[in-house]
């Protein structure tokens, strides 16, 4: 994997006041990054000299299109949705059974993990330049593999993922005809100690646990490695590709 | 692949108004299955004397708890969720770019191939015998598998079959570790002369678009040789396993 001094000289990340979407931030500012767009539900990102917050919400696509808007006329090189649910807003954690399936918990895990990524792209890449090297990333699971899968469960979030991880190729896809040098990718940013996986970590060894720091700085240094031919893949934080 | 005498002894189609549904219940009855329910929105599903009609809308999940529940005393051992949606009911068809991404078109497409098949799978897997050959069949397509993705496009439709083939993976991880003899099974029908493939069969060679009831001969065929040890997986007309 190499570093460009080039890239990213300007980044947006969705999802700015997460574990993962904040140490990005932080891991860009001190990298020199000119301009970070840091987009959370509040607006009230992360503080810097060169950051410049912005409010969003994954299920108001208007909220997506007016920050693509804003950032048209100094566009981003590098984009990150650093979203994703787990645990629902009202406490119910995910499916360890198919009897436990709701329709309405399945929509709004669909809704958030699925459907919010694919706005972002749909108003993020049209400001991608065709000339030159630019990045989409989505955080995505290596759960969201089916050719992984070997424990089951968790339904909707490893359904909403599949999902996602099949948009990005797509998406890679139709950038590809008109956008050489871009890359689409899916993360699979490890155990992280976050909010979303806190439930969840009993299992974790404590080597196996990473920091959200990290996590953020592995994810970067893989996106830095990516060619455009490894446009469309899910990699994890070692830069491995998960399965389809 | 071999045909079992004893199976299917009882057979449930949700769906049996559609093209590849109703040749399924056909073919079913024409080959001495006992007792055929055959589910539509309606509830006028095909006619003869081994069919039960019922109603159930794949949207409403306490239809098809009702379906489950009038199924109890008389359970089948083959269950086929034959429904799908590709282009919408107000007319709309599959993007072909990502600027065309609505979120009310993704989230019915995902209401109706995702979440519609995993409630069936909720209210029928567990009136599955433990004991017994018992197969859950779902028609997903081979557009539905990330490997296979050559073309893009088709964004809600792939990323919801996506979805659905992550959902009986899923299922068969679960259901194999008390229905030792169980399948869960998606099914790729090619592309078949239905309503649904209507407007996009003019790419299709003559000898490559299957009437509905020779797909359906297909895939029951298919099922018929399907063990244990193929669950989880995404099977062609022809019995070849889809790429996840």
């Amino acid at each position: 994997m190499t570093s460009r001094t080039d890239y990213p000289r300007c980044a947006a990340i969705f999802g700015a006041s997460g574990g993962i979407g904040a140490a990005m931030c932080e891991a860009l500012a001190a990298r020199g990054v000119e301009r970070i767009y840091a987009g959370s539900r509040s607006g009230n990102g992360p503080a810097g000299a060169a950051v410049t917050p912005f409010a969003f919400d994954l299920a108001d696509e208007p909220s997506i299109a007016a920050a693509a808007e804003m950032m048209a006329s100094s566009p981003p090189d590098l984009v990150i949705a650093a979203t994703g649910i787990l645990t629902l807003p009202d406490g119910t954690g995910p499916e360890r059974t198919y009897r436990k399936l709701d329709p309405a918990a399945m929509q709004q895990v669909l809704l958030l993990n699925t459907i919010g990524p694919a706005m972002i792209a749909k108003h993020m890449l049209p400001l991608f330049s065709r000339d030159e090297r630019a990045v989409f990333a989505a955080l995505s699971a290596r759960v969201g593999s089916i050719g992984d899968n070997r424990m089951g469960g968790w339904h909707s979030y490893r359904a909403s993922k599949a999902a996602l991880n099949m948009l990005l190729k797509n998406f890679a896809i139709e950038l590809a005809r008109t956008h050489k040098l871009a890359v689409v990718a899916g993360l699979h940013p490890g155990t992280v100690d976050t909010a979303l996986s806190e439930p969840f970590q009993g299992n974790v060894p404590d080597q196996q646990l990473f920091t959200p720091q990290h996590s953020a700085e592995r994810l970067l240094g893989v996106l830095d490695g990516l060619e455009p031919k490894d446009s469309g893949g899910v990699f994890d934080w070692a830069g491995a590709r998960v399965p389809d």
